[in-house]
């Protein structure tokens, strides 16, 4: 049987409970958001001692399905003040799950100013102080916990920027091969600093495994849901051979690539650090252009990226990293953004935060436009070393926007705007706007549908169906994310109607249960109302759910503005 | 017939506009937020091109009341967020006043990436770009315009900080000794700075003066009401005596002197710092215990502070600042206090936003406890040279606490709370929560009945009461505020039956009007409805009425919590 995990930093005790019935049928993303919502108080300091961070892997997590190794990362967040999630690959979704580990609670915050490790074992947490590894980052603490214990230790860690609680530090969790994977954004990094957890090793030895109620059901089913993956255009080929990078050329082409932190919709060096170049690149110089971002993924959408010299530089290198960083700050050269990418996995910060903010960075004159050099030195020197300019930028995006009045600053809720234009691919918009979590682009992801023409077509220059589509996909991931799936299974699950059956008899036949796709839309339905209340207890209204004023602008090609009232976004929540 | 001053800075030209009818009756704080809440929208940005400064002298200004020489400026505030009028002495109302200047709106943002002037004459608004003043503190301005033009010139300017739009800039207004007194809180000077205003020079020549409609009436209700105020014990002698830093050893008797962060409620070195060592300070060193903001002021709380050598160190040297570098930082030294605080007047930065946030920056470990030599430091060295480390401190009280992670961190709405800890004096708790301009001591002065008995007596330890004195003050505030009178008018208007009798007269006669006294208090009533209304509508709600966190935690001597249920709170609105 599953337990719950609760470490309470307070008193530095640890403890094993039941999981409570409510719980039971919950995972992912439901569980962390049903925890925080009911155990948080939504008014709380994230950074505060009322303040809990849950770990939970998803439902079919541990499990032969394929792509199922997601963990969920959920606290009240310190850069928006919304509950928060956060799924990452790597290796400990998969350890928790055959720990028999429902969810990892931690609470409170050390009454001594000193750091801890938890060291999480089949028979219960333990908490010891750290000292050697503070101040170090990522990779130093993956490679000293390797030799301390041994390669098969999973690690969940947080690097200088998480110690300094900066609001864009995230959590990063080890890999299969032990490269960094993250709990990128919303500053969990931030709110494990606050407790003084450096860092959680996982030593899964023992471990029961899975309980499968029915194997025989479980495998057909994983056969017909692997099929669908491997079948589809985008998640069984075109992730798998540019990755995630395949999106430069496509939303260059549709105007939607947001370029000078926002101000154009193309950006002229889009060639120079396309996904297509990446994977010219990275086959001449050796790397990988195929990588599961942990055991069990079919769609392999990472990569290994080598330097010029052949040696490993980067794997995890996202689409969305890569235009922060490129379009938006106008630097065409990709061995920078990568080098970029590996510090910024180092330092444990959000490279989907950090690097929409140094597009607000170079608006502010801190650097110029197009200095790649200048963001590697403001990386390592300042936010690194943690210095003034250094806790600024780490604030993110809107942190960097205050500190020198800028108006043109991409946010919802306080989050950097990922790299997709709302005024040009007006779905994604509708997903920033409403999104429980602040803008992001995960939560409902419309590009599929306005751009990559997966599940239909909405037209992205237009408003009508904007709304109804960001609603449909916002329920979908909601519940997707509590499965332990990875999000990208959307794409064969919106095209091909054996996708989502075979999931459902997936969970059926792990638990023994009879979830219907009604029970999981509703489940869907369930997590974001759950959240939405917690962000309303925290003092969130409607006024929060709207972009930017500079979104008002027209921009080119299309001249697209945001044209959206109020009225017609807030007709997302009418369900 | 009083006229619209209008400058609009995107297009750089100017208007005269009629009165529309409706804010006829208007003037001071109630003018400015209703203009505010009728051409800004809510949720602009508050440095962006659609937010409005707006000047407004009170009822009485530029008439021989006594002590009616307040200026109100409004504005949508880059602190708080929330819709925000802040008050100030000086030239400048009794200038617009007898010039006929009901209001200056000044809107949109300038183009081009210049600094302007704007010169007001009774003819009208000249807008002239300005080269040399840029980067100049607010005494090189004030000194360089009276060479400019002559002794006589009004001006309303922005130091560095406002220049930098940091949200804890103020703006500075001429005193009658060509000293500087401020619209303090909110960031009113990163509005103007935003609108790249370096000055505002005020030439009266040719005003016409005010018209008063009964001459006799008003001279007859002019001299009661000064009787009124200088009968009274704090308003005609104690202030006069010791300025409002009379309230040190009060304060610190009382257990409500908040020391360190706000983690104890008295201050060992409170006697060095106290209004009775300043007064004889001053007097030793050939200073003036007796000082007026504005010409017409006959209860002189201000004062001449002089240095060891007998120089002019600084004036308006306030209880709120002397605290806050004081007991809240642990610096026991009165010169060192009077240093920043002529720093402070000079950059042009709230002393009360910039001394709480010092303490914020002392918990975070910038610098210690006690050290007032490092407070001068940071002020000239980092905030003057507008550092990185100056924007995180130029920010404010918050902005130092989401720089560095703190959880102790004073502020209600974003706006640090002053002076007077609400555990152990609950009535100003209740101000603070609930001020539609975040914590603010003026918004309805509860020290008078807690502490003072002016107006009888509550008991500031017990929650009894103190909602309904909190809300009675607000809304007779937010009527004084409108009248152009010193806030301070409170106190006979509290005790003698005869003050606000004569203060109705005044306004009757100066008018030809009829109001009484239930039109006073509606008119209060409908601007704290006029400014939440604005709030509401920029996404504020009952949620935002509330003390941080850190406030449950009992206070020396007393052991006193801030125990006010949310709901117990929310009853401050119903009237």
């Amino acid at each position: 049987m599953d337990k719950i995990f609760r470490v309470n930093m307070t008193d530095l005790i640890t403890s094993i409970e039941e999981v409570p019935s409510n719980w039971a049928g919950l995972g992912g993303r439901a569980l962390t958001s049903t925890i925080v919502a009911a155990e948080v108080d939504p008014s709380c300091h994230a950074l505060g001692v009322n303040n809990k961070l849950v770990f939970a892997p998803g439902l079919l997590s541990g499990t032969a399905a394929a792509n199922s190794g997601r963990m969920s990362c959920g606290a009240k967040s310190p850069l928006t003040g919304t509950i928060k999630e956060s799924n990452v690959g790597g290796t400990s979704a998969q350890q928790f799950a055959k720990m028999g580990i429902k969810a990892l609670i931690i609470e409170g915050l050390p009454k001594e100013d000193k750091f801890y490790s938890l060291n999480v074992t089949t028979s219960g947490v333990t908490i010891s102080e750290e000292t050697e590894l503070i101040g170090k980052g990522n990779f130093a603490v993956i490679e000293a916990l390797e030799a301390r214990f041994d390669k098969k230790v999973g690690v969940v860690s947080i690097g200088q920027a998480g110690e300094a609680k900066m609001a864009a530090a995230n959590i990063s969790v080890k890999d299969p091969d032990s490269k960094i994977r993250s709990h990128g954004r919303g500053g969990m990094g931030a709110v494990m600093g606050s407790k003084k957890i450096k860092y959680i090793s996982i030593d899964a030895a023992g471990a029961p495994g899975v309980q499968i109620a029915d194997p025989e059901k479980f495998k057909a089913a994983s056969r017909v849901f692997a099929k669908t993956i491997l079948d589809h255009p985008v998640a069984g080929e075109g992730l798998a051979t540019y990755g995630t990078n395949v999106l430069v050329n496509i939303l260059n082409e549709a105007g939607g690539l947001p370029t000078r932190n926002f101000t154009y919709g193309q950006f002229e060096g889009h060639d120079k650090i396309s996904g297509e170049t990446m994977h010219d690149v990275i086959v001449e110089r050796g790397g990988k252009t195929k990588h599961g971002c942990h055991a069990g993924c079919i769609m392999q959408c990472s990569q290994v990226y080598n330097d010029k010299q052949g040696n490993y530089l980067t794997s995890g290198f996202e689409y969305e990293t890569i235009w922060g960083m490129g379009a938006n700050c106008c630097v065409d050269n990709l061995d920078q953004i990568a080098e970029a990418d590996s510090i910024m996995d180092d330092i444990g910060i959000d490279s989907i935060e950090t690097t929409v903010m140094f597009g607000v960075a170079m608006e502010a004159g801190i650097l110029p436009f197009g200095d790649g050099a200048g963001i590697l030195r403001l990386l390592k020197d300042e936010i690194g070393k943690l210095t003034p300019l250094g806790r600024i930028l780490g604030g993110g995006t809107g942190s960097v926007g205050k500190a020198y009045g800028v108006t043109r600053v991409p946010v919802v809720k306080n989050q950097g705007i990922p790299a997709y234009d709302p005024r040009s691919v007006k779905g994604i918009g509708i997903t920033y706007a409403t999104s429980t979590m602040g803008a992001d682009h995960t939560a409902g992801y419309s590009i599929a549908t306005n751009i990559l023409n997966i599940g239909g077509f909405v037209d992205p220059l237009k408003k009508e169906g904007q709304v109804e589509l960001s609603r449909n996909l916002q329920i979908a991931t909601a519940a997707v994310d509590s499965t332990g799936m990875c999000i990208f299974i959307a794409f064969p699950a919106l095209d091909n109607p054996e996708c989502l059956p075979a999931l459902i008899d997936m969970i059926n036949a792990r638990f023994g249960i009879n979830l219907t796709g009604d029970d999981v839309t509703e489940l869907g339905k369930s997590v974001l109302k759950t959240e939405r209340a917690f962000n309303i207890g925290a003092g969130f209204t409607n006024k929060d759910d709207r972009l930017p004023e500079f979104f008002s602008e027209p921009v080119a090609p299309h001249n697209a503005v945001w044209d959206f009232s109020g009225e017609e976004i807030d007709a997302f929540w009418d369900f």
